[in-house]
């Protein structure tokens, strides 16, 4: 086995899982076969990725598989493809292939291709076996550990989906070298909620750590995966179906639909919209009085250092940020909730009582907005 | 509260919910409304059904409703709407009347309206609460009970679902007066087949209660939708996600699906295709060497009795019922597996070894088809 591995377990019960952390996994052959092996159940297995990332990776996939046929289904990258008609394609394609309940799922690619594909395994068949062998940053250290599947509705994001859990991950940190600067930085911002939400060392380790972090250099990358899937497996074991505490992984979530809902999906990726909408949040529990003043601003500095943006673009009404809020799926029968901070490394859920606070802080990013569209 | 009613548990861990069983649940407005109180966690609720359900139903529903307002969605009735179409447009009306996480989910119609309604709230937002009333008897005895929720894929029956439990199912007996004849016949069919996988007195107790059950008397309903969901109960509780015993609930269900696929849906109601799936599955056995001979004939006099098809109708070749269960879903791996009785009251699981009694058995019944076509 592949002496950089390391394993992070998620604690389930009879659905607890392992999550493989280490170099250069699917280029590995034999260590891959081995990884698969136990979670191949029947003569077929199907691969959902993008053209992109199948090019790269699938025919080593293939090769490690023990004996199983791979069916390769190729999905259209974005999240405007995360979608009922996408996943209709999908289950067409594995029935037109004739897989039965005893099929695996491979989701090979982000967090779109992750969660759609995710979505398919929970309701094929009501459910068959998947593994997630997630290639970007995000899709590593958040959408493919904790059993979250969906894919989107025209009026909301990740509104039709199923808490299913994955046989395995398997992160292979090498894939991270060819990541475009974009999409490696977007991970980092979920990196950074985890440091915000649970654990003010490691906020503290990643402050001291940027430049081994924009420069990707391996070790700082095994760390803060390992880290951060620790952190969110320990979340997830507590609160499986987000009926209480798992809800603070969602910090700076609210904000952060409601800049993607704005501007369209595509224009933020999700991690960016994350970064600015912690930013909010984090000012948010200042001016409510729970987090002392100057911490936003430190998170700002961290996230921006990491390249990722932390203003608003263009001309933004802060009503019509209100209004993106409203349908979001974290309200809890009409109310309005949030995730605030009352100091780095922890987090907890807010009714929203004082609207004018909210309306404040909208209109300060809305005010601060950089002029320029991207 | 009902004086009449009984409950039966289905026992699940923090999953269990309460099967309610009684006559007039539906038009005792008080006992509904504290019926459906303890499940009602926000200010929406949505029922589901079809435009006959609904006339008949739907504003008893909503006047025992304490303070919600109620959406109601209509969908056409029949097996061809259980489909990701109709699921889609059931998700667009959730979202364009507001619906969020705490809403509920109410199934007021017979499997049809009950496997959509299910699939979709076990994904409209990754799953919300769910409430069963079942109103034909196969709903009540059969699908509304145990979690299994699905649509179809054009190529194969309940190809997508989910495993999804009810907060509660509240069941009328009352409701059965009115059900076509045809309905209430296929609803025995699974009646039948508890007492041929399960309780041999309970297969007694139908043989000698034919005319009691045919004049639809309401003793013999209420017991009989009794021992049926506690014979469900009991085996969904041990094998939930049917890894095992609760195959046994498929007897007769092979045999009956290849029919139903072969007519197209529709022509064959689920419960007939199923009454002369079991005796398939009977006769099947017996040529086995595994069951007394006689006893085929003997469930084939039960079923012919309670006004059940028995025979194929019309040409049918045995070679495109072959076909027909290459693709079920309860073939693992390739592999066909069947359900067979070695006398009844218990019913297993086997491998198909040798195909030759299969055919034989399918010969058999092609070649004593009704002529006509119904």
């Amino acid at each position: 086995m592949n002496p950089s591995m390391q394993t992070v377990s998620v604690a389930l019960g009879d659905r607890s899982y392992p999550i493989h952390i280490g170099e250069n996994l699917l280029t590995d052959t034999d260590g891959l076969r081995q990884l698969l092996a136990p979670h191949l159940r029947s003569s077929q297995v199907a691969v959902v990725s993008n053209a992109t990332v199948a090019a790269l990776y699938a025919a080593q996939v293939e090769a490690a598989l023990p004996a199983q046929r791979m069916d390769l289904f190729t999905m259209q990258d974005g999240e405007q493809y995360k979608n009922l008609q996408t996943y209709g394609a999908l289950l067409d394609f594995l029935m037109a292939h004739r897989h039965n309940r005893t099929t695996c799922l491979i989701a090979l690619g982000g967090g779109v291709v992750g969660d759609l594909c995710g979505f398919a395994a929970a309701t094929f068949q009501r459910g068959v076996d998947f593994i997630q062998i997630p290639t970007t940053l995000l899709a590593q250290v958040d959408s493919s550990v904790g059993g979250k599947t969906a894919v989107n509705h025209p009026s909301g994001k990740n509104m039709i989906g199923a808490f299913y859990q994955p046989r395995a991950v398997l992160i292979d940190t090498t894939v991270l070298r060819t990541l475009p600067l974009r999409e490696y930085a977007a991970g980092l911002a979920e990196v950074v909620k985890y440091g915000v939400i649970a654990d003010a060392e490691f906020f503290d380790w990643l402050e001291a750590h940027v430049d081994a972090l924009n420069a990707r250099e391996e070790n700082a990358l095994n760390h803060v995966i390992r880290r951060s899937c620790e952190i969110k497996a320990a979340v997830v074991a507590q609160d499986e179906r987000e009926s209480g505490m798992r809800a603070i992984l969602n910090f700076g979530h609210t904000f952060g639909h409601a800049i993607e809902n704005l501007s369209g999906y595509g224009a933020w990726l999700h991690g960016e919209a994350v970064a600015l909408g912690m930013v909010m949040a984090a000012r948010f529990s200042e001016q409510l009085g729970c987090l002392q003043p100057g911490h936003a601003l430190r998170l700002r500095q961290l996230l921006s250092a990491l390249q990722l943006p932390v203003k608003l673009r263009g001309a933004v009404e802060s009503e019509a940020l209100v209004e993106a809020m409203g349908m979001d799926k974290k309200a809890a029968d009409g109310r309005l909730r949030f995730i605030i901070t009352k100091s780095f490394g922890s987090a907890e859920l807010t009714d929203l009582e004082d609207e004018g606070v909210l309306r404040a802080v909208l209109e300060e990013f809305c005010a601060a907005s950089e002029t320029n569209l991207m």
